[in-house]
């Protein structure tokens, strides 16, 4: 079962009402206090605040985003009163508990969803055409975004070992284009880099990759052509590869691909920023496997709050020996696998731990999803 | 015996001039050559250096520091004479050496101090406040801070697994704040997420955290709000839990915690930037344990020279097996704990080998210590 | 047999005919698509798309090579015909044709060339003179460098495990300078930091170092002396440490060290970026062994394609079992030694995963080279 599949055994994803009923049966809501009415009139305080926070030299704040900063506020700390640091407070508050509310926020367009293949003979076939497309990353903000059957990430590829697959890539870009098949060790025909293994793929015309699929694990898809505009604007998708005999440690309840990305739309896991961002749940005792990938240019060190991440495979390759963690760091180009009993209900913050990829002084946004476990 | 608890059998630490003794007895300070006398009046010419120096797109300089660049020199290096060449070096190393012959140089303030457990029927109770202050991270420069009981790092909270602890957080800040325990599996009430967990804790007020330990190992807790900010501001400290039966290579001598930090305090250990970082000792023989945290938003790859590290924990889990390096990438939000068999008498630098993070023309700063192996 | 001793059984590097020579023979010319002659005239659009692409707070960009953005054509790609779209992938499609066809291209000077000792009396004695000079990166891009002996990287010094060495640095620069040799565990006289274990080398003057090399691996010698600034602009090389008694898994076809650097030079491999790197060669079923060696200020995810790496040393030493990937994640500081078994015939694309690291508008470039394997 995974979340690729959207097996019956999974609820969909919880609208904000069903959501906020799982967190009062969790207990949870009893424990948000109210904010002060008064905070609804704040957005001209937090213009002010995003301004002052716009210099940051070393955190790789993205536009549109505050940076973390040394408080600029007209008044020190010093001579504020207790009642001026509570309203500040509250102001401050308002926006973070708007976000927290919002989560999981509707947006338009899903990325990462399983493309069923067309059998030809024995053959899975994949069609993926490339497009210039607008893209909601969170509600509101929409950016250009180059696509793989209009989603982003494209959707996700699931094979297994040994299967015979066809992927017919249609360009529709301004563009030249290729793909190459990130993990998989194919004849050097389909590695998809032009010039060296093939052509470009010219607008509006295809080219087709057929190959056996040679090794198991959570690989990618992606353009090799003019990659550092082409993948930052979206043209990337999960490649899983199912192995023959999968080992015991990979019988799971839930298979979850989260694919790491920053650059022009911002920090995102699997195409969307918080609170579009999408969580993960689990019942009790359940077993989680989470395939990382990072589609990005920087690392993202991925923390988990409340239980452990058992790390099984990089790169599609099984670890010598499982070992145990709370915070992974991904580089590009990388994919971790790890295996999370759910042992610990509740609802649990999961985010990249460099911290301006995940929270400003209005709340979090970016990296930042949940791992949800019910009793 | 670790640093954080200053037991009897460590000596404080060394100031200049018993540090200088030190150096003698080990026959270090015979090698250090004299400086001209004219490198004294090098100032101006100093500060035209660190001017031509400001640029820097991509090594994260901090403010107020030089950054690599090709030398701007007004004369190039193939017309200067030797005597000119000399001079200039001369002016250059004076810098270096007063930098070095500072260290351990004091600052007011001292950060990651244990804190005694007050015992109320059984449960271990600490009591931490948030507070603005002043900090001096290096002689002379002083930034806004926020802080936990006055210390930056906050204290250093040390208990066993299955300990009853109650930690109560009072809020003296101008905005609301929670903390998180980083690494802890606890229950989710506990978790220091406000909107998800619990309430944002406003100025003013107070907040209580009580759980059992369920986890050993090396371990964090800081804010958890608007916490891009607060943490990078200071609110940040180790947690340490004994495990009830330590493997055989947790018995060291020494047992040190250091908190790697960067943003807007510049590249800290433990809250300050050499030359006011704090030397690691050790005797002939005996075992170190380095206990790394990351706290800030940069990876930080340690190189210790001389002798090479044994990595055992992960994020407080044991790896499966041990493994040797001289040069450890710690990335933020991870922990990794390595012994040192201090088997190479000398001082040691000990430093992060991004080599901004630690040097500049002017010499050493940020993230520079030394680990002194006395014979 | 190793890149670094230029056996008589490796071919030296293929010059641009004989590289098309060799892909004509694997079957891969016949896939390269011609280019459309119109696409000669394309200087000036390419000089426009190149300065739309200059602003980049996250990638860490180097000055004068295009960063990753949003397309800001004229026309939009919505409004743009299939001719123009054509006609636009055709110019860009040129610029990076040109750029694999020139691969490897020839530059001034070749760095990281094995150094052979001069023996006196069991001792084996190596000379490294530190000087300024220009240093071509890629073809008719010449920048500012300090090297020994004339290269950069400095020349490879390749010695066993017990053997007593001499190293003689002659300062020829405009300031002082110092070695560090990083990984090898020495007397502390011998760790090269000035002030600290040696006066600094003035300009004119000489330092020897000597000492019985203490452990096998795979190491590096630098300047530690304004260091930011020196092994930015060259001062470093490989030290290679063969074991008295090597492992099974060394027992390779191929040795090839890496050195990967970043900051005022560009993205480069070996002191080159692409298309003058160097590609590594092997004949099917050959193994390879490639120690990476980062001497930046970055990490660099290296990514092969088309076969995996078998991960054996961390920083000279074996870890505790071997592990696969396909990328390796390279910190500054850190060495990292891989086995690769090429048998997967072909010309393989090798870069950094940050792809603004390895390629822009106009093609590939910096951090990227190739595996070629011979049938």
């Amino acid at each position: 079962m995974s979340n690729d599949t959207k097996p019956a055994g999974l609820p969909t994803l919880p609208n904000a009402a069903s959501r906020r009923d799982f967190l009062r049966k969790a207990g949870l809501t009893a424990l948000v206090a109210p904010v002060a009415a008064s905070a609804l009139g704040a957005c001209s305080d937090a213009k002010a605040e995003a301004q002052a926070n716009t210099a940051d030299a070393t955190g790789g704040t993205m536009p549109g985003h505050g940076a973390p900063a040394a408080p600029a506020a007209p008044k020190s700390a010093a001579t504020m009163t207790l009642a001026e640091k509570r309203a500040n407070a509250d102001r401050m508050d308002a926006h973070h508990e708007k976000g927290i509310k919002a989560f999981p926020a509707k947006t338009e367009g899903l990325g990462n969803q399983l493309l069923a293949p067309r059998m030809e003979k024995g053959v899975k076939c994949f069609d993926l055409k490339a497009t210039v497309r607008r893209w909601e990353t969170e509600p509101g903000k929409t950016v250009e975004a180059w696509v793989y059957n209009d989603q982003l990430p494209g959707p996700m590829i699931r094979v297994k070992e040994g299967d015979r697959v066809r992927i017919t890539l249609t360009n529709d870009l301004p563009e030249s284009t290729a793909i190459h098949f990130h993990g998989l060790e194919l004849p050097v025909e389909m590695d998809g880099v032009p010039f060296i293994t093939q052509p470009p793929v010219k607008p509006g015309d295809s080219f087709t990759y057929e190959f056996t699929v040679p090794n198991a694990g959570s690989h990618m898809y992606h353009s090799h052509h003019n990659a550092a505009k082409q993948v930052a604007l979206g043209l990337l998708g999960a490649f899983i590869v199912e192995p023959k005999t999968p080992r015991a440690i990979e019988r799971v309840d839930v298979d979850y691909t989260m694919i790491l990305n920053d650059g022009v739309h911002g920090y995102t896991l699997n195409g969307k920023g918080f609170p579009a961002t999408e969580p993960i749940k689990a019942k009790l005792g359940q077993k989680v496997r989470i395939r990382f990938m990072n589609e990005g240019m920087m690392i993202h060190p991925m923390h988990l709050h409340g239980m452990h991440m058992t790390v099984i495979d990089k790169d599609g390759w099984a670890q010598p020996a499982p070992w145990k963690c709370d915070t992974l760091n991904i580089a590009p180009g990388e994919r971790w696998d790890v295996v999370v009993t759910a042992n610990n209900p509740g609802v649990w913050a999961f985010h990249c731990h460099i911290l301006p990829h995940a929270e400003t002084e209005h709340g979090m946004f970016g990296m930042v999803t949940a791992l949800i476990v019910e009793k």
